[in-house]
C-alpha cells in the first residue's frame, strides 16, 4: 500500500501545512504539475482556448453567458493566488483545492458553492484525484490534479452544442461534472467484483496459499474504494436535499439519480466486504479441512506400523537364548516367525477397522 | 458466483453508459428481449390485447377508465422512445427502465410516480428482475424484463372483473402488483431456511469437509436475497407515509401490509444470516475437535510405543559381549529377557494411567 | 430446529397464500384447532359463557359495558368471516389473524386498534404463538391459535371483579393481555440464563466435545427469543407515545413500565447473545491449549527417544567387524556399550534441558 | 457468573411475579432486609433520626423544607404499603421499588419524579444494588436494599450544614445521589482496567492456558459492567434535556457533569472491551505461533532421524551373506560401515540446509 | 500500556475525588507541574508577559480589547481559586480543569463558552494532554498540564501582529488553538499508517511472530487514537451548529473546515482499524497455511519410512532359520534382499504417486 505509482501518493490523510499554521495557507505541493488553465465559454457565442493571462478572464465573464474555467495542475502559487482574487474565493476555499486530501464534500460560500469530489485514477482503487469546484454566477471554476480526466465527453457535448449540458445553466454542468466522476466508480468495481467472483470458484476448486493474499489484497482495495466513494453520498445527498439556490430543481431530479447510483456503488462495495469476509472464512475452513486430513493419513500410517514395528523390534533383541529357556523362547520355536507375523496382521487389521468406524478411511 | 444461467446475469451492479455519457441516454441491451406491449383496459368496459402501432393507445387511454400497458422486453429501442415520447416519460425514468440494474426505489416527478421493484426470478436468489411502473392519470405503464412475472393471478382477476383490483384506482394495480413482487420472495426464502435447517441436523450428526461449502453457499445466497429485497423496505415505507397525491388512504393501508411483509424477510433473512455465521463457527469448532481427538490418539500411540521401541533398539544392539563384560552383559543374564519385557510393560502402564488421569483415553 | 412439537411449525415466517393471491384473503390452515368462541362481559352485570350463535353477540355488546369475545383456534373459516362482518373488521385484519406469522405490531384503523403480539408457549423459546386483538368501542375481540394461554389470571380477576381490570375501560383490559404476554417470556429466558451459566462453569474446570453443541443450541434460543420479543418494543413504543385514542393517559403510564420489561427481556437476550459469544471463544481458546498440550507431548516424547533409537539402529547394524578394521569397531570396544549408553544418556539430558528452559516441562 | 456473594444475586433480569399477576402488585422477597426508614430533615432547623412509626413522618414533612426519607431494606411489606399510600406513590413505583432488578430509569408521574439508579457494590462488577428515588415536593424518598451506600459523605455533609446539597432544594440532592452513584463505578473500572493492563504485559512476556481464563473473565466483568451503567446515560440525559419542573436550571448543569462522568465510563468500558477482544486475538495467535514452533520442531527432527534409522534398519537385517553373493554383500565391504555413515550425514546434511533455506532454524 | 514515561499517565479515566465528594472540588494532582500565567493582550497596543500577581490582571482586561489568559501546569490550588474567583467561573469548569481526564466538550454557560481538547503530545498517541479554554467577554483562559504546546505559531502570529488572529475576535483565537490542537493528530496518524503499511509489506513477504505483536501494538494505538479525537468532532460539530453568541458567523466557516479535519483523522483510523483487523487474519492465515505446510512435510517423510523402516525391522528380527524352514526362509533366499529393497521401493514409489496427485508435493 506504501507503493507510488506514477508519482500518485495513496495517502489520501496527508498534509502539508504544520500544526498551528494558519489557516488558508496555500502551501502548493512542489511535487505538484504546473498549473495550465483553460476556459470553455458557452451562450450566444462559444469559445474555447488556454489562458495566459488570467486578467484576459475579466472580459470574458462579462462577454458570456457561462464560462467553465478548467484549471489543471495545482502547481503555480501566484497563478492559484490570482484566481483567487480576482473569484473572491475563500482563503479555505483555495487551501482545500490545493491540500489533495480532502474527503468529498460541499460547502456553501456567501456567493458561491464549493464542491470537493474524488475520482478514481485507472484501475487501481488506492488511487484517487481531487476535483474541486466552485460555482458563483455565471462561472464554475474546476480544479484537478493532473492532465486526464473523465471529462471529455462532457467537453465534446459543450463544444459541439449538444444536449442539456450546452443549454441549461452552469448548475446543471455541475451535476453532469459529479455524475461523470460518480460513473468513474463503476469500471473499478466491476473490475473488482470479477477478481472476486473469479478467486471464489477458484477457491471452491483447489486451495493454495496464495489465494489468501488475493483475498486480503482484495479487501483493501474494496476497502480503499468505500473510504473514496462513501462521503460523496452525504456530499450529494446534501445537494438534492437543502435549498441551495444556486441549484435549479430540474437539476435537483437529475441529482437525485446521480444519488443513486452512488448508493448502488456503496452497497455494492459492502456487499462484497462480506463477500470477501465470508469467501475468507471458506478459505480457512478449508485450509483447517486439509490439515485435518493431512493428521488423519499421518496418525493412520503412523498408529498400524508403530507397534508393528515394535514387534519386529522385539524379535530382533539380541538375549541369547543359549544362556536361559526364559530368553527369546519364540525365536527356537517353530512357527515362531509365522506367529509373529500374525500377531502383527491382527494388530493391523484390527486398527484398520478401528479407522474404518472411525469412517476416517 | 460468475455463472450465467440461461442469459440471466447476475452483476447486478453493472452499467452499459460510459463515464461522462449524458444522462438519460437509452442504452439498449443488445441482448435483450424484443420488446411487446399489451394492453389490459377497464373502466365500463374491458379490452385486452397486444398492442401492434403505439400510437393506437391514444384512443385507448381516451376511451377506458383505467389503462395497463404491459411493456415486455426492453430489446426495441423505437417502441420505448415513442411510449416515452407519448406519455411524456422524463429521460432518467426511461433510462432507469433500461437500465435493468436498479434497487427498489420510488421517484415522483411532476405528474408521474415512478417505482422500481425487483423480483426474484425462479429459485436462485441471486437473479433478479427489475419490474418497473409509471403511474400518470388514468395510466400505468409496467416494463419487464423477460416474459414471465409473477402479475398473472392480477390479469385474471382484472379479466374476471373479480376483487378490488378491478374496480379501484390505478394505485390499488400498483400495489398489487408491489404486494406479487414482495411475495415473491416468501417461496426462495423459505427453500433457503429449510436448507439452513437441514445443514444444521447434518453438521449436528457428522461434520464432513462438503458442508463447510454448503454453509458458504447458502451465506451467498442469504446476502444476495437481502441485498435485492432490502431496498424495497425504504421504497414502500415512502409509499406508505409521503403524501403522495396518486396514493389514496385505503391504498395507504394496503402498503402498510405489504411494507410488514417487507420487514418480515428483512427480518428473517438477517436472522439467517446469523444462523449461518452460528453454524460456521459450529462446524470450525467440531473440525477443530476432531483434529483434537486425532492428535490424541496418534499421541498416545506414538509416547506408548516409541520409548518401548527405543527399548527393544537397545537390546537388538551388537556389542560383543565377548570381549568385555561391559558390553551388554544383560543379553547373557537368565532373566534378561523377562527383564525387558517387565520394563516395556511398566513404561507403557505407566503412560496408559498417565493418560486416563488427563481424561484421553 | 426444523423438528416440530405437538404440531407447532417453527417456521414463524411461512405464507400460506400464493404471490400474487388478492389481499385479504382467508386462507384457513386445514391443521388449524376448531374455532371456539367464548364471551366475558362485564360491567352492571358479569356474564363468562362459550357462544354457539355468533349473532348472540350483538344482543351481548349491546346489554354489557365492557365485552371480551376470545376466540380460541382458527380452523372454522365461516365463523371467522362473520364475525369479521358483524364486527367491519378490515379484510387485512382477518387475513393476518389467520396467517399466524406474524411479527408484533399495532395498526390503527379508523374505528379500531389491531395489535399483534406472540406468546412463547412452553419453554422451548423457537415455539411461539400469535395472540391477535382487536379493540373497537366496547369490544374487544381476542384471538388465538390453541386453547391455553397465559391470560387464565386475568379472567380470575374478571370474575372475582378484582382488580382495576374488572373495573377499566377495555384499555387496560389489552394493556393487562400484553403484560402477561411479555412476562410469559421471563421464565424462558430465566432458564436460559441458568444455563449459559451452568455451561460456563462447566467449561471452566473441564472442557468436553459436547459444550460446543450446547452453546450453539444456546444461541439458537437467544436468537429465536430475541426475534420473537424485539417488535413487541417498537409495538409497545407506538402505544405509549402515539396519540391513540382508544389508550387512556392513566393506561399509558402502565404501557410504558410494560415497555420496560421488554427492555429488560431485549437488554438480557442481547447481552447473553454476547456472554455466549465470548464462551465460544473461550471454549475454543481451551481446545487449542488443549491442542497445543498433545503436541508439545508427542514431540518432547518423539524428539527424545527418536535420535536415541537412531543410535540404538546404528549399533544394531550387521556390519561385519571381521572384515576390516573400519566396519564397526566400537562393537569390539571395552566401553562400547557404555559409551553408546552414555552418548544416549547426553542426548536424552541435552534435550530436556532445552526444553525445560522453554518451559515446555 | 451463577455464584452468589454474600446473598446478593447476580440475576439482575430475574422476576418475583408470574404472567398474569395483576400489575402494581408488592411481592417482597422473602430474603430481602427488613426496612428501617431514617430522615434528615433541613430548613431552618435540622433534624436527623431513625423513624419508628411511619406517621410522624406527617408532622415532619410540615415542619421543614426539605426531608429526605431514606428507606433501607425492602423486607416489610407493610411498611412500604403505609408510605405508598401517604405519599400517594403510584402502584407502578412501589412495585418497580420492592423488584430490584430495574434497569436505571426515569419516570415522571402527574405530582412526582421517579428516578431509578444502579449503584456497583464492592469491586465485582455483577453485583449492583437497585436505589430509587422518588422526589415530590418537598419530600425525597430513597429505597436501597441493603444497608451500607455511597452516599455517607452526602449525610455528612447535610449534617454539618456544608456544601450547595445543604441550602438547595431538594432536586440537587437528588442529583448529588446519582453523581454519587455515577462515582462508585470508577474505582471498580478503575481495578478491572489494571488488571487488564497487567495481563497484556503478561501475555507479551510469555504465554500461559489460565491467561485464557483471566481474559474471559475480565471481558464478562466489562460486559455486566456495560450493562449496569448504560442505562444511566440515557435516565440523566432525560433529565438534563427534559422540561422536567422538579429540576431547576442549575441542578441541570450540574446534571450535564454527571452525565459527561457517565459518557467516560461507558467509553472506558466499550474501549476495553474492545482491548481484551485485541487481547484475545493476540492470545490466540501465540498460541497458535507456538504450536507453529512445537510442529516445526517436531518436523525437523522426525524428518532428519526418520529416513537416518531406516539406513540402519535396513542394514540391521539378518538376511545371509554367506548364502549367495546379492545378500547384504556391503556388510563384507571393507567400507562398508563407513560409507553408510557418509550417506546418513549426506541426508541429514542435506536436510539441514533445506530447513535452513526455508528459515526454519 | 501501563507504563508511564516521563510521569505522562495513560490513565485517561482516572478520578481523584472519592464517590460522594460535593462536586466542583479542586483536587489538585500533587504531582502536577507548578501554575505559571502569561498574558497575552492585542488591541491598540500588545502586551505578553508572565504574571506574578494575579490581581494584574483586572487592570489588563480593562486596558486591552483582546486578552488571552496562558495558565500553564496545574499545581497551585491558590492561583486557580483566584482564577475561578476573578473570572467567575463555575465550580464545574474549575472542577474539570483540574480533573485532566475530560473527554473533548463544549459547555455554555451564563456568560462563557467552556472548551476541553485533548492534544496528542509526543509521538505515542495513548498520552495526551488537555488542554481547557474559558472564553468569556475579551477574555479567553486556556489551561494546560505541562509547559509545551502545540500554539507556538499562534503566539508568534500575535506578536508579529500578523494574520487574522491577531485582528479577530478572541473566538477566532479559539477556534485558531482547537485548529492546531486537531493538526498535533495528523503526525501521529501519519507515522502509525506508515508502520501498518510497512507492516503489511513485511508480512507479505515473511512471515515472523513478532510482527503478531506489532499488530497488536498498533491497533492498541489507533484504538487509543480514535478515543481522543472522536469526542472532538461531536464537540466541533456543536460549536459550528449551536447558536452560540460568542461564535461569529465568520469563524463558523473556519470551524466547519477543523470539523472537516477532525472527520478525516476519525475517518482514517476507522480505516486503519479495519486494516490492521484485515492484516491479523492475513496473518493468522498465513500462519494456519505455514503450519499446513509443516505437517505435510512430516506426513509425507513419516508415511514413507514408517512403512519401510518396518519391513527392514522384520527382517532384522532374529528368528532362527535353523529350527524349522518357517523361520524367515527369505533370509536364505538367493535374492532375499534384493527382493526386499525392491518391495521397499514400490512402497516408497507408490506412496510418492500418491502424494503427487493429492498435490501435496
Amino acid at each position: 500500500m506504501a507503493k507510488k505509482k506514477n508519482g500518485k501518493s495513496k495517502k489520501s490523510w496527508k498534509r502539508r501545512s504544520k500544526p498551528g499554521d494558519a489557516p488558508g495557507l496555500i502551501l502548493v505541493d512542489p511535487a505538484a504539475s504546473p498549473t495550465i488553465v483553460r476556459v470553455i465559454a458557452t451562450g450566444d457565442q462559444f469559445l474555447e482556448r488556454q489562458i495566459q493571462d488570467i486578467h484576459e478572464l475579466d472580459s470574458i465573464t462579462a462577454a458570456y453567458q457561462r464560462v467553465w474555467i478548467d484549471v489543471v495542475g495545482l502547481g503555480s502559487e501566484s497563478t492559484l493566488r490570482t484566481l483567487a482574487n480576482m473569484f473572491h474565493l475563500h482563503p479555505l476555499v483555495i487551501e482545500d483545492v490545493v491540500n489533495v486530501h480532502q474527503r468529498a464534500k460541499v460547502e456553501e460560500f456567501e456567493d458561491g458553492l464549493f464542491v470537493v469530489a474524488r475520482m478514481v485514477d485507472g484501475d487501481d482503487p488506492s488511487i484517487t484525484e481531487q476535483l474541486s469546484m466552485y460555482l458563483k454566477g455565471n462561472v464554475l471554476i474546476s480544479f484537478q490534479e493532473r492532465p486526464g480526466d473523465c471529462w471529455d465527453p462532457l467537453r465534446q457535448r459543450l463544444r459541439q452544442r449538444r444536449g442539456k449540458v450546452a443549454i441549461n445553466d452552469l448548475d446543471y454542468l455541475l451535476y453532469s461534472m459529479l455524475d461523470a466522476v460518480v460513473d468513474s466508480y463503476f469500471p473499478v468495481l466491476e473490475s473488482l467484483v470479477e477478481q472476486v467472483d473469479l478467486l471464489e470458484q477458484d477457491i471452491t476448486e483447489q486451495v493454495s496459499s496464495e489465494q489468501m493474499s488475493r483475498i486480503h489484497e482484495l479487501r483493501g482495495q474494496l476497502l480503499s474504494l468505500r473510504r473514496s466513494i462513501r462521503p460523496h453520498r452525504e456530499m450529494i445527498n446534501e445537494l438534492v436535499r437543502d435549498s441551495i439556490p444556486q441549484i435549479h430543481p430540474e437539476t435537483r431530479v437529475h441529482l437525485r439519480d446521480c444519488y443513486d447510483h452512488v448508493i448502488q456503488v456503496v452497497d455494492a462495495v459492502d456487499t462484497y466486504r462480506e463477500v470477501t469476509s465470508d469467501l475468507r472464512d471458506f478459505y480457512l475452513s478449508s485450509v483447517s479441512n486439509s490439515m485435518n486430513e493431512v493428521m488423519k493419513l499421518l496418525t493412520i500410517i503412523s498408529t498400524i506400523f508403530i507397534p508393528l514395528s515394535f514387534v519386529a523390534g522385539v524379535y530382533g533383541m539380541n538375549f541369547d537364548p543359549e544362556v536361559s529357556a526364559w530368553n527369546m523362547p519364540e525365536l527356537k520355536w517353530r512357527y515362531g516367525y509365522l506367529l509373529s507375523l500374525a500377531i502383527m496382521g491382527t494388530v493391523a487389521g484390527g486398527l484398520l477397522i478401528y479407522f474404518r468406524r472411525r469412517r476416517w478411511i
